[in-house]
């Protein structure tokens, strides 16, 4: 590598932190590309070279919030248990990932929810976060003890995700210390997700989960080529 | 009445009209009380003088789209029928209701996500709006035939309530003609609801059931006097 690329690289690296710290701090809308640029010691010019957007940081904020979240739920992967277990491990590591940032958390969410933003989860400006994001929910999936029936496989874990996205809409608006309440949400869900999947394996409930993931993959905004 | 009060009181719907059409066709940001005074042919201090805030006239917009669809919700509602036909037909009325304001729907969302807003459905301004809704969905249950299981009758009109704010949260984001994807979802959405509710009888699910209530009951943002 040239002493320019390394120098690029660097100032690259130190814009990316600079800017995910002040979204964190202040917010989303006082975190502006000339605002980066004053804080980094950078000509706005230059931070742009380096990120077409603001919206480009924020997707930079998202992977190393994923990273975290992957980091912290490794050990709950790792460890086997049951559906429930691995579920809970999983979506209260998004709790302690995202915590840092819970101040502007409904900010994001304001921002992300508008439909066309490439804040949103659902936007091809997120696939790289989302993908690492369903990821660990394909990891839950596949390691559970005992194994979840087949049928449900190729479904759940973007079901889990999207479950996910309303555990993190809760959390958002909760107040509570140490946010218990998103805590208790997040244990009483995996504890519904390992009930329900085993009452799935009943012969009795067969056609109504049949119905439920019919019905998930007929709405679904991925299904490709069908607005209509 | 006096020839002052009636005076007040039409300037007082005037006013209240003139808000209601500019916050479908030109949106939340610009329907300031500024511009709404304008457009009235009022005094802005007039204006003040019937609303207090521009929030009190997006409840007065509640207030409206709720008695539309309680009125394309009636018809459904006195016809008896099952739980999944009225729960379509109540839900199915909603998106009919609220399309004339699809165009903002997102920045409405977007202001009433951010915690503590008193656009949000679940603040203490949307009070007289959520009880009307709330309403419905006890009609809905009241009447279904077969009759809803006892123990279900008291949370099921709350859980209909709750994803109904799932649905609209959906058409929001609904860019389908007609809202054939939302409508999709109603459909798949009430034939589930109906189907869970009739597994909900056998006594092998009882217990999925009840953890589940207890679930929503422990989170739920209402749960007085609990914040911890």
């Amino acid at each position: 590598m040239s002493g320019a690329t390394a120098k690029s690289e660097r100032t690259r690296a130190h814009v990316r932190e600079v800017a995910i710290r002040m979204l964190r701090d202040v917010g989303y809308e006082r975190t502006t590309m000339r605002a980066i640029a004053v804080e980094a010691g950078v000509s706005t010019g230059n931070a742009y070279y380096h990120f077409p957007s603001k919206d480009a940081l924020v997707q930079e904020l998202y992977l190393d919030v994923q990273r975290e979240h992957a980091t912290l739920a490794a050990p709950v992967l790792a460890a086997g248990g049951t559906l429930a277990e691995r579920v809970r491990g999983v979506w209260g590591a998004s709790v302690d990932a995202f915590a840092p940032f819970h101040a502007f958390g409904a900010e994001f969410v304001s921002v992300a929810i508008r439909p066309g933003s490439d804040a949103s989860p659902f936007s091809g400006a997120s696939t790289g976060a989302r993908e690492q994001s369903r990821e660990l929910f394909e990891e839950v999936v596949a390691g559970a003890e005992p194994a979840v029936p087949a049928r449900l496989r190729a479904d759940l874990p973007e079901l889990l995700w999207l479950a996910q996205l309303g555990v993190t809409l809760f959390w958002v608006h909760d107040t509570s210390p140490g946010f218990a309440r998103t805590r208790r949400l997040v244990a009483g869900g995996s504890g519904l997700v390992g009930n329900v999947v085993r009452l799935a394996r009943l012969p009795v409930a067969r056609g109504v989960v049949d119905d439920a993931l019919r019905l998930v993959r007929s709405v679904h905004p991925d299904v490709v080529g069908d607005r209509a």
